[in-house]
C-alpha cells in the first residue's frame, strides 16, 4: 500500500486529505495548527510529529500551504521535505503561489533529482471535499502521470498545462478572469436592477447570450436564479474574498514581473481589497456585489 | 400579405431587412444613404421616397438606427413615424440606444395608443445575416407575442424582459459584462504568453473553469483556440471596437442616471475609446488584445 | 442703483446674493424652496414671487442653480428669464452644469440677442461666503467686462476663458483634476500610515516634492498637517461628495461626448460613487481618505 | 581630507559624484558598464576595480543602483561592501527600491554595527546635474546628521523621514501622487482641448484653483505654458516612463505588502506600462498625454 505524507491540513488540505482516507490509503499529516492535527486524526489520519518525521518513508508526498513563505519554509532547511523525503518519493505542490517561488521549489528539486509537480487546483472548499477540484499541473509529464492516479482521488478534471511552474500560471491566469468578471457580472445586476430590470430576466438574457459566463451560469451573484450559489446563504464562503485578493495580488506580482499591462486586474484587486478592508474579509467574494451597491 | 416598413437599412438593418424579404414579405425601406438604398434594392427591396411614404399603410414598421438622437428624429416631427403610421401598425424600435430616449419614444407612442416595442438585438453582423440574432423585448406583452412572428424571421432567441424600455436594459447589461470579460480574457492570455504558458493549454483550462466566459469559448481573441473568431481574420470585425465604446457609453450613462458605481464597466469604456482612438475603431472588439500588448 | 435678481439661493447661491447685499445693491431673489426665501429675506433680500417677476426689470440676473435642467426650466417656457428679462439685462449663468446644456443656452440667448456669459464658480460655501470664489468665464468678452464689477462683489479671481460654455469647460477640466489628485492622494497617506511612515514627515516631503498640489497643501485628508482643512473637523463638508461625484459626471459625459479616453476620471467617478452608495454623500469629498482605508 | 567610495555611476550616480568631486572631494567610484567608467574618470573620478578596492578604508560610502536585487547584491557577499568596508565608515543607500530590500539592508547593516541610512532622492537628471535633488531620508537621525553635510553638496532640500526605510516610503508615496496627477492633468488637458478649451486659458485656471499641481505648475505635459517642462522639446527625458513605470511597481507591491486599496495607482501602474509597451518607455513620462490622446 501506498504511504502517504500530506503537509498542511487547513480549510482545503483536510478535506483532500479525507478523500485520500476514503479510498483506503494510509496518510500521515502534518500541520502546525493543532485544531487541524486533530480534526484529520479524527477522520483517521496518522498524525506526524513534524515534517521529517511525516515525510520519511512516504511514497507520496502533497503540500497544501497558504503562501510562497509557507512553502519555502516547509521544503528548505535542516527540517525541510528536501532533506527528508526518500529520493524516489513522488511530490505534488498543491498550494497557489507566486511564480517565482514556485519555479525556485522546482529549481531546487531538479538539483536533488527529487521528481515534484505543481498542481494548485480551483474549486474550492466544496470542490475538495466533492473530490471535484480542478488540478492544474505544471513539471515533467512522466511525474504528472505517475501522480495522476492519486489525483484523480481529489479531483475530476485534471490538466497538464507544461513545464515547471504553469500549473500556477495556469491558475493565476484563470483567477484573474474569474476576478474580474465576477466585478463585471456585479456592476450589470446592479444597474440591471436599478433600471428595474428583474434580475431573472437579466439571468435568462445573460446566460444564453455573449454575457455568458462560470460568474453567472455557475455562482450568480444574486440570490434565486442559481440556487447553489453563496447569494442564497448570505454570501457564506465559498471561496473568500480574501482568498481572491490573494490570487489577483499573484497575477498583479506576475503582471508586473513580466511588464504586462493588466488594468482590470489590477483594478479588481484594488476593489477586493477596499471590499475586504470594509469587512468583507471572510464572505464570499461573489459579496462584492453588495459593497459595490452600498449598504 | 403584410407590408413591412424597415427604416435605417445600415450594416445591422440590411441583412434583417433581407431576411424578411426572403420568407416572402413584401418590405419596403428607408435609408438616408443613397447605397444604403441601393444595396436594398438589389435584394429585393422596395424604395421608400422618405418615412411618410415608407411607413404609409405598413402593417409593421421596424427601425434600425445608429444612436437615440437618429431615434428621436426619425419617429418625431412632421416627418416622423408617429405623424404618419397606421394607428393599428406594430412597431419594433431595434436600435441600440440610450435607456432615457427608449422610454420617451415608449411614452410619445402611448400618447397615441401606438403599439411599440423596444427590442434590440444582439449577434452583431454575422447573426443578422444568418437570421440567429438575439432579440430582448422591452413593452406591453401582448404587443411582443403579436411581433413575434416577425423577429423569427431575423432572429434565434427572442426574450421578452419586461415593460418598456427593458430590452434597451437587457442589452445594455449583456454588452457591460461583454466588454469587461473581453478585457478581463485579454489580459490573462497576454499574461499566460508573458508566463510562458501555451495559449491551447490555457483555453482548455479556462473553458473547462471558473474563467470560462462567452468571451473565451465562443469568441476566443487569441488566433488558434476557436477557429471561427475573428482573432483568427486579423480582428476583422465581427463587432467593431467602436460599437462596443458606444455601448458601454450606454451602460456608463444608464449606471450615471441611476448612482450605479460601475468600476470595471468604466474603466473598459475607458480603455476600448483609447483603442479607437489608437486605431482601433473598425477592428473588432477583440482586438484590444493586441493593443493591450502592445507593439 | 443696479437691480439684480438672483435666481437660486441655495447653500451656493444666498451667500453669494449676500455679499451683492453688502454692497448696497438691491437684490431680489427667487427659489422653489421657500427656507431657502425665508433664509434671504432675513438678510435684506427682497422676494420675488416667481421667475418673471424677479427678472422683470432687473439689469444683472445671476442664476445659481443645481443641475442643467433646473437651468433649462429657469430660462425657457413661457415662465422662464429669456421671456419676462428686459432685452438690455447682463445674465451671468452661474451654475455648474452640461457643456450641451451651457452652449444650448448661449445659442437660445444669442437668437434672442440677450447678453448672457456662463460663469461657473470654484471655491465652495466658504468662498462664497467669504467672497473669494474663483469664476470662469465663457462667452463674448464685452459682456463678460460688463458683469466684472458684479462678479468681483461674490470673488476674487475672474477669469476669462472664451467663448459660450468654455467657463463650464475650465470648471468641468479643473474638477476633473480635483476629483482625482484628491484619491491619490488619499492613496498616498493610507499607505503611507501603513508603512509607518509619520504623515507630518509626509506632508513635509509631499508638499515640497513633485506630489505637491492642493489636495495636500490647502486641503489636506489628514487631520493635523493644514487645519483648516475638513479633516480636523470629521469630514464635515466644504465640499461634500455627492458634489464631486456630480461634477465628475459632468466630465465624464463631456469626455464620452468628444471621445476622450479619461481613465482615471471614469475611475474616480465610480470610486466618489462608490463612498457616496456608502454612506459619504454628505461628508467632505476629502473624506473618501476614510472609505479607502475601511472602518 | 575625506575618502568617499560611490557605487553606481548611472544617469543619476554619474552627476552626483561629479558634485562630489567639485567640491574638492576624492571620490572612487565603481559601476559594472565600462562606458559609466570612463565617463567618471574624464570628470575626475577615481576608477576603482571592484566594490571591495572601491569601498576599502573610505570614510563615505554611497549607492546608487536600478533596483532591490543590484543592492542586494552590492552589499552582501564575498565580494560586498559589507564585507569591506570600515566599521566606521558613513553608508548612504540612494537607490530607489522596495520597502522590503531597504529594510534587509538596515538590519544586516545594523547587525554589523554599520551606520547606514536610505537616501532616495526625486528631481531626476537634471535635479543631480544642478544639485538641487531633494533627500529623503531614513535610519538613525545621527547617522543622517553626520552625512548631512556630503548630502547637501548633492541636493537642495534634505528631509528627515524617520527610522529604517522610511525614506524609501516618502519617495514612493510621493510619487505614487506624482504619477496619478500626471495622468489626471493630461485626461483634462485632452477633454479641455476636445472643449475647444485654450490650453494657456486652462493652464491659468488650474495653476490658480483646486486643480493646481507639480504636474501643472513646474512639469505641464502640453508645450508652451511651462516652457522648461518636457512637452517643449518633444517628451525627451527627464524621469522616463520607464522610471515611472518602476516606481508605481515599488508603490503597488507596498500596497499589496500591506492590505492597502489603491484604485487609481494600481490603474496608474497598467497605464504607464501600456504607455510603455507601446513605444514609451524611454520617453519623459508626461509623454503619457499623447499616447492617451492617440495619434
Amino acid at each position: 500500500m501506498t504511504e502517504i505524507a500530506f503537509i498542511g491540513l487547513g480549510h482545503m488540505g483536510l478535506p483532500m486529505a479525507k478523500n485520500l482516507l476514503k479510498v483506503g490509503h494510509s496518510v500521515k499529516g502534518y500541520d502546525l495548527v493543532p485544531e487541524a492535527m486533530r480534526a484529520f486524526v479524527e477522520v483517521g489520519g496518522v498524525s506526524g510529529q513534524d515534517i521529517p518525521s511525516t515525510v520519511k518513508g512516504a511514497d507520496v508526498v502533497i503540500t497544501m500551504l497558504p503562501e510562497g513563505k509557507h512553502v519555502k519554509a516547509a521544503y528548505e532547511g535542516p527540517n525541510g521535505i528536501f532533506g527528508h523525503t526518500t529520493p524516489d518519493a513522488l511530490i505534488a505542490e498543491c498550494s497557489t503561489i507566486d511564480m517565482e517561488t514556485s519555479r525556485y521549489i522546482h529549481k531546487e528539486a531538479e538539483k536533488r533529482s527529487l521528481r515534484l509537480i505543481d498542481a494548485p487546483v480551483s474549486g474550492g472548499v466544496a470542490g475538495a471535499e466533492a473530490a471535484t477540484l480542478t488540478f492544474m499541473i505544471g513539471g515533467e509529464e512522466e511525474h504528472f502521470k505517475a501522480l495522476h492516479p492519486f489525483l484523480e482521488m481529489m479531483g475530476k478534471t485534471i490538466i497538464y498545462c507544461g513545464g515547471p511552474g504553469l500549473g500556477q500560471a495556469a491558475k493565476i491566469c484563470n483567477n484573474l478572469v474569474l476576478g474580474i468578471t465576477m466585478i463585471g457580472v456585479s456592476e450589470a445586476f446592479n444597474l440591471s436592477e436599478k433600471l428595474e430590470l428583474d434580475k431573472h430576466k437579466f439571468f435568462e438574457v445573460a446566460s444564453q447570450s455573449s454575457a455568458q459566463c462560470w460568474s453567472i451560469s455557475k455562482y450568480c451573484p444574486v440570490p434565486g436564479p442559481v440556487p447553489t450559489s453563496p447569494a442564497n446563504r448570505d454570501y457564506a464562503a465559498g471561496f473568500t474574498a480574501a482568498m481572491m485578493t490573494k490570487d489577483l495580488k499573484l497575477a498583479a506580482q506576475a503582471s508586473q514581473m513580466t511588464n504586462v499591462s493588466s488594468p482590470l486586474g489590477e483594478e479588481a484587486l484594488a476593489l477586493y481589497t477596499l471590499f475586504c478592508n470594509n469587512g468583507g474579509q471572510r464572505l464570499d467574494f461573489s459579496g462584492i456585489i453588495q459593497f459595490l451597491k452600498g449598504q
